[in-house]
């Protein structure tokens, strides 16, 4: 079974075997069809036309309940995992490798499985991965943090030091600045987790940025700029300006209620809400305050945008306002027509996601998605809507509006300002074809 | 090491080896020592305290940093772990059985370590257990929920049926009822992870339990209750209001983001917030509509209240407002005097917290925390606030009052209405002593 077909009529893709999807799509399963037809009643008219469905599947009888093992048996004792682990039939849901994106694995991307998450958290186990030499476990207590530069007294940062500061927990979500690159020239990747995969969102615990700079003493009208640095091998630098490390910015150690993991930065990194993920420096060691921009290599060479006049911009940092369908998504099979709940993620760099429109005809046609709560600033929002496939093809967009009143624009828009030879900052929206056959793909329209 | 001394100094409990805590309380790591002082400062003076605190720890030498190995050498793959675990420095933090609470592991209780968690998300692998015959892995391709009793159409749903209906995504807390049970006598359990570990939150992402009436046309006049029905060998049945399930109730898949956790119900559950545990109802198999309480075994028996009159309460099933200090908690130590973050939980079955008050002095005094954002109805909310430990005997206390505008009871106060006998239900005010060894203990006041 291709794993990356994800789910299959939003159920995660290891619930049906290839043998029984083989099986429903020829129409022998009938406890499936009817099911479905079932299903689909709810949306076409209601409760009346779901009585009206016939017989319940299975018949309604609770003996089938019955028969099964795990009724009639023992358990596992309470903390046989101490530390639990996801269902054995899930063991599909990973983040993965886009295989010969980069030479190594060390300096590479292991992409979310957009298409099997639910709501705004993403499971520390399975948040995106991009590193450059490769991640580190490193030994908190032989961690520390500098902060230095144009500072009253420097300081250096034992993990035990910063975990007593005055401490606040963020939902904020992250994303690489190089998500969804491929689709600035004409590769429609397959799936949502190879072109969306690079987003994560998680709830960060942490001592405020602006807290050490006041315990340090910085200079906050002379020195404009910070220096953060990583202490993995690759040393990674970047320039944030003092105005956002004074407002939202964490040094953090917390992530969905635990320590980091090792993967993202364990025991310190640095969290820049709405700023492309690279800023969030990784086993964060320094902090520098300057009064220009750094220029590291990190920064200059990397992550600039190439425009079409040959020039690069650089610094662009803040993830403009995005959203995409998780469900259905390519690579995804819808098995049967009838009612289905659509549902993705908007976001934006900016603030609070204000609204979610969806087409299901190519952009023609919007109507409203419902939005999950909590809407908070520069985090995931949820969003969901109903759909009643008819059998037929079509095409599915989501487009996304923050509370500046941006509004998420098309790839031709972005194209006309920024030509295609960029990887960073591709914003757009992004369109789903759903054929006939029920197959979802990815393609790419004017 | 002692593995359930929780936190030192908030730094998880394995930052620091039994050697470096002798070292560092003889006072023979200069470099913490001095760094404790300078964080210190901080809360006593701000920046100009914080400034004059002397030479960094550390010398402020950016050399030192240099030295770490993790800063040389190449690191593991992306991918390496393509369902990422904690860092192994975090081994000790674990979901843990009470010894000797229950005759066996298949019918008992594994407690959250709420010492080491931050936020308000409780990561799954970390979510608390209690189970009435052992968990279950049940395979989710054969796993079907019946719904029936007072409705026009009977209906037996897949869970692929059930995940292509309008689903929403919603952050709750889950306490059992029977948390904080031992406090009632006068048995002071030291840790937090056993006085109140009872007790996780996630968001859930599910359909309505209304959706799902509303499909079977269900009589929502002349039913006004429903049972639940576990798929477990113990076959847990829980009545549940028809209020209550047309108004917030969920049929949950989706626990953080990804399916539930076998532990947590795999592959469905109830999820009834603000009400106990035990009504969430796990490996959801049927839910039956009826005109009248169910009064089965586990709502008869079990999870009542024995009153000081010998009468027992049923159907107590809210879980009142309360709120507990997770840090400094007991089994923890304060190895310093000087400034640290006391951070703690409130939750109400009622709705949202509106504010948590905090003493230091066994409730003679009391001051407002902060509350972290978002505050949610039926969640937890984090509170964190400043303290500057003078080094002698203290008491700590929080005290949480919610939207409805009830506040957390003393402990004294639940004992003149309800007796001692009592095992469920108990939200009375914790205390923690700090003692001048900065030893924490947890302590009964009148």
């Amino acid at each position: 079974m291709n794993p990356h077909r994800g789910r299959l009529l939003k159920a995660p893709e290891s619930f049906l075997t290839p043998d029984q999807i083989a099986e429903v799509s020829a129409g022998r399963r009938d406890f499936l069809r009817r099911a479905f037809l079932a299903a689909g009643g709810l949306a076409l008219a209601g409760r009346a036309a779901a009585a009206e469905a016939g017989p319940p599947a299975g018949g309604g009888d609770p003996a089938i309940l019955e028969k099964q093992p795990w009724a009639t048996s023992l358990g596992r004792p309470v903390a046989s995992r101490p530390y639990g682990l996801p269902s054995h039939y899930e063991k599909n849901i990973q983040r993965r490798e886009s295989p010969g994106l980069t030479r190594v694995g060390e300096a590479s991307v292991a992409f979310a499985p957009l298409q099997s998450l639910f709501g705004i958290i993403t499971p520390n186990g399975l948040h995106f991965e991009r590193h450059h030499q490769g991640w580190q476990d490193v030994d908190p207590s032989k961690h520390r943090l500098l902060v230095h530069g144009l500072v009253r007294a420097a300081k250096v940062y034992t993990m035990d030091d910063l975990m007593r500061l005055p401490s606040v927990s963020r939902i904020h979500f992250i994303e690489c600045g190089a998500n969804t690159a491929m689709e600035w020239g004409n590769v429609a990747v397959p799936t949502v987790q190879y072109t969306h995969g690079m987003l994560s969102s998680a709830e960060f615990t942490g001592v405020r940025l602006a807290t050490l700079l006041d315990d340090c003493g910085a200079d906050v009208k002379k020195g404009r700029f910070l220096l953060a640095e990583g202490g993995d091998g690759s040393g990674m630098t970047r320039t944030i300006s003092m105005d956002r490390a004074l407002d939202d910015a964490l040094v953090a150690w917390g992530q969905n209620g635990e320590m980091l993991r090792p993967e993202n930065g364990y025991p310190l990194r640095l969290v820049v809400p709405g700023v492309q993920g690279v800023s969030w420096v990784k086993w964060l060691r320094r902090i520098e305050v300057g009064d220009q921009p750094f220029a590291t290599k990190d920064e200059t060479s990397h992550y600039v945008d190439l425009m079409p006049d040959g020039q690069h911009r650089q610094y662009t940092s803040i993830q403009e306002c995005k959203s995409v369908i998780t469900t259905p998504s390519g690579g995804q099979v819808l098995l049967e027509k009838g009612f289905y709940n659509v549902t993705g993620l908007a976001w934006s760099g900016r603030g609070k996601i204000k609204r979610v429109d969806m087409s299901f005809d190519g952009g023609r046609s919007w109507k409203p998605a419902r939005l999950e709560t909590p809407v908070l600033a520069k985090s995931l929002t949820r969003f969901n809507i109903d759909w009643t496939w008819d059998g037929r093809e079509a095409l599915l967009r989501s487009r996304a509006v923050d509370e500046t009143g941006y509004v998420q624009p098309q790839l031709r828009t972005l194209r006309e300002v920024r030509g295609t030879r960029s990887i960073y900052h591709n914003n757009a929206i992004q369109t789903w074809k759903v054929g006939a056959d029920g197959e979802v793909s990815n393609v790419q329209l004017a």
